[in-house]
């Protein structure tokens, strides 16, 4: 069985997978920060029902809504994700779409492209609501995660250049958690950096778009690989349903 | 063991998958048309070694390039095909780039977005040659697919709007060999689609983005599906590997 804590070490170098390698980890939970957890369609119900429906309009929750956004956060939510929210659901509708949700990242951050974006509402968005907003309780979870990975980014950006290369990567990939293979991480440095220069590197945008798309598929073959062994298999059409909605654009 | 090739009968409706269903297909080869068989790592080197190396300056046989292109293509090449290369390949280095190939395929047809030019390279390459260049073998492989889905794209599009819907898109995939499950087609139409209007299609750029997403999943599925059972295992590494190059912009 594959262990998915093999980092307890912080200079455990990367252990490749071999079917007689016990010690193989798809992913490993972080060192030092959380890995943001995003709801998925089992575990959804349970560690949210506590709270008020996320998109008051739509389920005929409107009333009120408009004086009292408070009540639609997690209890203890920093007010200043409250107010970020606020000022782009200029609608009160409850929920955010993706220019909305654009629009309070960059405000927040530098500016976010919009696969990015998307890519974020696809993880972070509530399963059971609607397939292109995300509600005040799925924002603050969001927020906080980009809070924690922000903190990750400027730890490896040790020249302050406002950009990490490959070998920063795959280390602040790993303090998240994520044991990334090295045949990966070449694909992933490919669209950043020019091969003919070797120059580039990964923004801030560019990291949480790499960094999510690992966590996002890292959390998809777990689903499939219950049993911790290091593989997993799928039908046709669940394969399909995985990877498809992290490629359409 | 799953049947590859259950649309024998043109007016076989999509078979969902279950573990007791035989006939299940995780795709089926096509009705009408060839679904253009792209080079991978494994099946690459006998299919194209009776041709003259895709990358003559690389592989230093630079001499004379410039002065007879058509021996860089397969025999029997249409001319229009070696002209549309050598009108972009204005460095005459042999091979072409994404901003390249853009413009060659923008030529012939309309318009292609970058995600779908960068889609058709990364699909369409020489596994055994550089990541971000195609030669003149692969390019006249990828000319003669287009042709073919265009072909079936307007066969689809019987209005001669320019777009296909999601119906249309459905029975345009099943004609070249891919049964996508209704699951599937829902996630892929949702960014075509306006929610709120219902409107919306594809264009054929579009159409060529989700067609070759589909194939290039399906044929990576088929490569780990060897015994069409139509399940397929994977390790962590195996199904990052598989799945990043589709994602990663």
């Amino acid at each position: 069985m594959a262990s998915y804590n093999a980092y307890s070490s912080p200079n455990q170098s990367y252990i490749p997978s071999t079917s007689s390698n016990q010690n193989y980890t798809p992913s490993a939970p972080p060192m030092q920060y959380s890995s943001c957890s995003t709801p998925s369609s089992d575990s959804y119900s349970s560690s949210y029902s506590s709270y008020p429906p996320a998109y008051p309009q739509q389920f005929g929750y409107s009333s009120g809504f408009q004086d009292n956004y408070n009540a639609f956060f997690p209890p203890g939510t920093n007010p200043e994700v409250i107010r970020s929210f606020q000022a782009v659901d200029r609608d009160r509708s409850g929920s955010i779409d993706e220019r909305e949700l654009q629009s309070a990242l960059s405000s927040m951050y530098q500016g976010f492209g919009i696969r990015t974006v998307r890519l974020l509402l696809f993880l972070f968005k509530n399963p059971r609501g609607p397939s292109d907003r995300i509600g005040p309780a799925e924002f603050a979870v969001l927020w906080d995660c980009l809070g924690q990975w922000r903190m990750v980014f400027d730890r490896f950006d040790r020249d302050r250049s406002g950009k990490i290369d490959s070998e920063e990567l795959k280390e602040a990939l790993r303090s998240l958690g994520y044991a990334v293979p090295p045949s990966v991480m070449q694909i992933i440095m490919s669209n950043y950096i020019d091969s003919a220069s070797g120059r580039g590197g990964l923004n801030f945008d560019n990291f949480v778009e790499c960094g999510m798309i690992v966590k996002g598929i890292t959390d998809k073959f777990k689903e499939k690989d219950t049993r911790y062994s290091g593989s997993a298999t799928f039908t046709y059409e669940s394969f399909l349903t995985t990877v498809i909605p992290f490629i359409v654009p």
